[in-house]
């Protein structure tokens, strides 16, 4: 798991505001209350307000916060008010459906290279790319200056792949294989692990 | 989001946990200590500690917990010892990556059922099943009395097609589209927004 500078649930919650923030803003909305955004969380203002102090940013005690104010600051904290390049390894099902996720381009991020280390699916397109060979990473990571490597392999390929990516300057793994990877401390990974969110439902389901 | 009986973190650390355990047991371990899990999430022993005993588990003070004892006791909590069977409505390539998805059957869900409203894919076959109408839910729901629907529908499409599974007697949306959703009280709703994982990425990368 990563190192946090600030608590997790906080981190949990600062991208989702930013969803709830650009809802408002399509809405014509000028400004927001810390209860407001406290209600879709089931948490109380306070915690609203420390969450956007911890990202320096500081609302008008009346009038709350201003949508577009609070959105360009958690932009900015993210990182994702700039584009981030990653690259894309494992051209299957995952990878594809990823790639036309509609959340990732709004987090700025922009896929320039997908690979894989099948012949047969190398050249063929996937969104707006071709798909390359794993000998081609080295060359795009370069030139692109990539720090994010999206892992949509097999379980059983992905340390090795990681291994791969990371060899080539890669900083920050996005894994969704369900494994733990080891990477060098320099390296940042996150694991998706799709059935945490199964689990958590069936809980509750479970509960009733 | 969901009203927590646990802590959330708790509550995603114990999935977690039963992934580890489920190694140490392929790996012929018999006992592990609260040390070696609280490694893998950089916490203290005295939380792995605490996370345990609030599913009601006891280890050995000398010797640690029982790998195969603390597995059970985990999946028990979680319900997914037993198998939960679940509709997918999206036909999509987020929906073809999720049935082929390992980690699914690993926590005992099973998909008896795919639907789309696109009439070119009914019919066509979708890992061993075929892809059915929107019109065929309520006779599969009631047949074998699903409790879970998973949602890997258009972000446009969502809110309506959340709405067709609750009125069908759907008590658990597992929604993988961008949005939040507005459900009768009954239902529970797990939204897996993708690009929360990509932000915090982003974030503690451009920290560096």
């Amino acid at each position: 798991m990563i190192k946090s500078l600030l608590p997790e649930q906080t981190l949990r919650r600062i991208p989702l505001y930013h969803q709830i923030l650009s809802e408002l803003e399509q809405k014509g909305k000028e400004y927001v209350s810390s209860a407001y955004l406290a209600n879709f969380f089931r948490i109380e203002d306070t915690q609203v307000r420390k969450d956007v102090s911890l990202i320096n940013h500081r609302g008008k005690p009346k009038s709350g916060y201003s949508v577009i104010g609070l959105k360009k600051a958690i932009g900015d904290f993210l990182g994702i008010n700039y584009e981030n390049s990653a690259i894309l390894i494992g051209a299957g099902k995952l990878g594809s459906a990823l790639i036309e996720y509609p959340g990732l381009a709004e987090y700025g991020l922009k896929i320039v290279g997908i690979f894989d280390n099948n012949p047969t699916k190398i050249g063929k397109a996937m969104g707006s790319s071709s798909i390359l060979p794993l000998e081609s990473i080295d060359r795009v990571v370069n030139t692109f200056n990539i720090g994010i490597a999206i892992l949509t392999v097999p379980k059983i390929a992905a340390q090795e792949t990681c291994d791969l990516a990371v060899s080539q300057g890669i900083k920050g793994i996005w894994n969704f294989a369900p494994v733990r990877l080891q990477v060098p401390p320099d390296v940042i990974v996150k694991t998706e692990n799709l059935a945490v969110g199964l689990a958590i439902l069936s809980h509750y389901l479970k509960r009733r």
